[in-house]
C-alpha cells in the first residue's frame, strides 16, 4: 500500500419534509422518537446535500468541512455515525491506483469529508437530515459497507433523527420501534417517487436565518415541559399515520392535504406549549398559511397542491 | 306616571385578564365552558367600560350605542341579558322626579344604552367581558334587581362568557358548573383586590386592530377541530386551577408567573392546533415574550412582575 494515494466517493442526498412530524425523543443518545413519522423526499435536483468523502494514509485525523468551513467532528452524533460505519467496513480494492484496503485497515485510516448544502443551513429546511443521510451513504460507499438502505437508516438516525428518512425517495415512514437498542427504529419506503409524480412541492424560504432554537434542544424542552406532547404522540399521531398511509396509497390529495396541514399546525402548537415557548413561524408564515387556507376554501376542496404546500413546508 | 321623564344609571366595569384561560364552550347558547378559568380584574381607573342605561316611556324600542355608534341589539346574547334582567326587575321609585315604575311595567318599557370603552374594542383586551358585565350591572341597578354579584354573573355570562368574571375585583374564578341549565356556572371571588396589591400588570397593545377571528367563532372551531383541546380541558386545566388558587392564596409569584405563562402559551397552542389555525400573536408578541423569558432567566427567578406580565397580557 503506497503512502500518497487518495480514494474518494461523492454522494448527493435530498432533504425530506415530514408530513406527519417527528418532534420528541424517548432516547436522546440513540435518537429514538416518541412517535412514527412520514415524510416526502424532495427531488435531489433542488434541495440537497452533496458530500465527498476521501480516505488517504496521509490524513492524520478525521476532519470535515461544511459549506467550505471546517467544523468539529467531536460531537457524539458524528462519532456514532463514523463508528457504526467503520464497524461495517469491508475490503476495498482500486486496481487502477494499486490500492487495497483490508477490513481491519479502516480502523487506522482517517477520512476527510466535504459537504455542501445548496439551501440555507439550520433554517428549518432539514439540512441535518440531508447532511447526515449523505454522510452515512457516502462513507458506506467508500468503505464498501454491504448493509441495505434500511440498515443504513438506523445509522443515519444516530446523526440526526430525520436523516433516516432521506435514504429513500418517494414517501418514507420512520417506524419509531420498540427495542431499547434502537435496532427496529428504521426508515422504510412507503411508495417510490413515481407513485405520485404529479405532486408538486413549493418551498417558500420565509427567513434564511438560523433558527433561534435548534431542533435538538427544542425537542428536549418540549418533551420536558409540554403537557400536550405525550397526548399527541400516543393518541393523535398513531391514528394520523394510518390515515396518511391510506391517503398516499390512494392518491387522495384532499385527505393528504388536510392531515399534512393539521399535523404541521399541531407540531407548532406543541412548540408553543413548551416552556419557554418556541416560535418557528413568523408573521409571513402566518400570512402565507391564511392565504392558502382561504384559497383552498374558495376552491371548495384543496386542489391547489402547490399553494397548499407553500404554507406548510417551511417554518 | 308622566310621559317625559328619564331615569338613568351609570356603571363602570374593568376588563379582566385570564391567568388560566377560558377557551371552548360545551353549550353555545347558554355559554357554558369546557373548563374552569381564573382571572385578575384590572383597576377600573385603567381599562374599563362605562355604560349609561336610561329608561323612559318615550323610548319606542331598546337601542344601544357603542363608542358613539349605534349597534344592533337583535343578537341572542343581548336579548338573553335583557330578558334575564327584566325578569328580575323590581319596583322603582324616584320621588324627586315623581316617577314610580311597577314590577310589571318593566315588560313594556324600553331602554337606551350608551357604552364606551377606553381601550381598543375586539383587539384581545376582553372588551366584551367588561362590556357585558357593565351592561348587566347597570341594568340591574336601573331595574332594582336584588340578585347578588354571583347571580348577576350567570346573566353576564350569557352575554359573553368571560364577562361573568368582571363583576368582582381581585382574583376571580369562573366555575364551569355541571348543570345543563347553566345555573351553577357562575363567577366567585377568590381574593379581593387588596390581597395582592403589590402586583402590577402592564398591558402592551401590540396591535389595536380587530382580531381576524372573533373569540366566539375561534372557540367553536377549536372545539370542533383541535385534537388537543379536550385533553387540555379535562387533564391539564383542573390541576392548574388548584395550583393557581394555591399560588394566589400564598402570594407565590414564581408559581403564579409560571402557571400564567404556561397556560397562555397552551391557549395559543390550541388556537394553532385549530383548523384553519388561529393566530393571535404576531412577531412583536413573540419578541416581547422572548425578552421577558430571557430577563426572568437572567434574574434566576421571575422577579420582574411587570415585565413578565407584559408578554402575556395581550394577544
Amino acid at each position: 500500500m503506497g503512502e500518497t494515494w487518495v480514494l474518494m466517493k461523492t454522494a448527493q442526498t435530498p432533504t425530506n419534509i415530514a408530513v406527519i412530524k417527528y418532534w420528541g425523543k424517548r432516547d436522546e443518545s440513540l435518537i429514538l422518537p416518541v412517535n412514527d413519522s412520514i415524510s416526502v423526499t424532495l427531488d435531489p435536483a433542488h434541495l440537497c446535500t452533496t458530500t465527498t468523502v476521501a480516505v488517504s494514509p496521509v490524513f492524520q485525523q478525521d476532519r470535515m468541512w461544511l459549506n467550505g468551513k471546517e467544523i468539529s467532528l467531536s460531537g457524539g452524533r458524528f462519532q456514532s455515525c463514523l463508528r457504526e460505519i467503520r464497524r461495517r467496513a469491508s475490503e476495498v480494492e482500486d486496481k487502477e491506483k494499486g490500492v487495497k484496503i483490508e477490513k481491519k485497515d479502516w480502523e487506522k485510516l482517517h477520512v476527510h469529508i466535504a459537504s455542501y448544502n445548496n439551501f440555507p443551513t439550520a433554517a428549518g429546511l432539514a439540512s441535518s437530515a440531508a447532511g447526515f443521510a449523505c454522510l452515512v451513504f457516502a462513507l458506506a460507499k467508500l468503505m464498501n459497507v454491504k448493509e441495505d438502505e434500511s440498515q443504513l437508516s438506523a445509522i443515519a438516525r444516530q446523526g440526526s433523527g430525520s436523516a433516516c428518512r432521506s435514504l429513500f425517495g418517494g414517501f418514507v415512514k420512520w417506524i419509531m420501534g420498540k427495542e431499547e437498542d434502537g435496532s427496529d427504529s428504521v426508515a422504510v419506503q412507503l411508495v417510490d417517487e413515481k407513485h405520485w409524480d404529479d405532486l408538486f412541492i413549493v418551498i417558500a424560504v420565509v427567513s434564511s436565518r438560523q433558527k433561534e432554537t435548534s431542533s435538538t434542544s427544542g425537542m428536549r424542552e418540549s418533551v420536558e415541559t409540554s403537557l400536550l406532547l405525550q397526548h399527541r404522540a400516543k393518541e393523535v399521531v398513531p391514528k394520523r399515520i394510518l390515515k396518511m398511509e391510506e391517503a398516499i396509497k390512494n392518491h387522495s390529495f384532499e385527505s393528504f392535504a388536510q392531515l399534512t396541514c393539521a399535523d404541521s399546525n399541531q407540531f407548532h402548537a406543541v412548540c408553543l406549549d413548551t416552556c419557554p415557548p418556541i416560535f418557528y413561524m413568523n408573521d409571513t408564515s402566518h400570512r402565507i398559511i391564511s392565504y392558502v387556507e382561504k384559497w383552498n376554501r374558495s376552491e371548495g376542496s384543496p386542489r391547489w397542491h402547490i399553494h397548499l404546500m407553500l404554507g406548510r413546508m417551511q417554518f
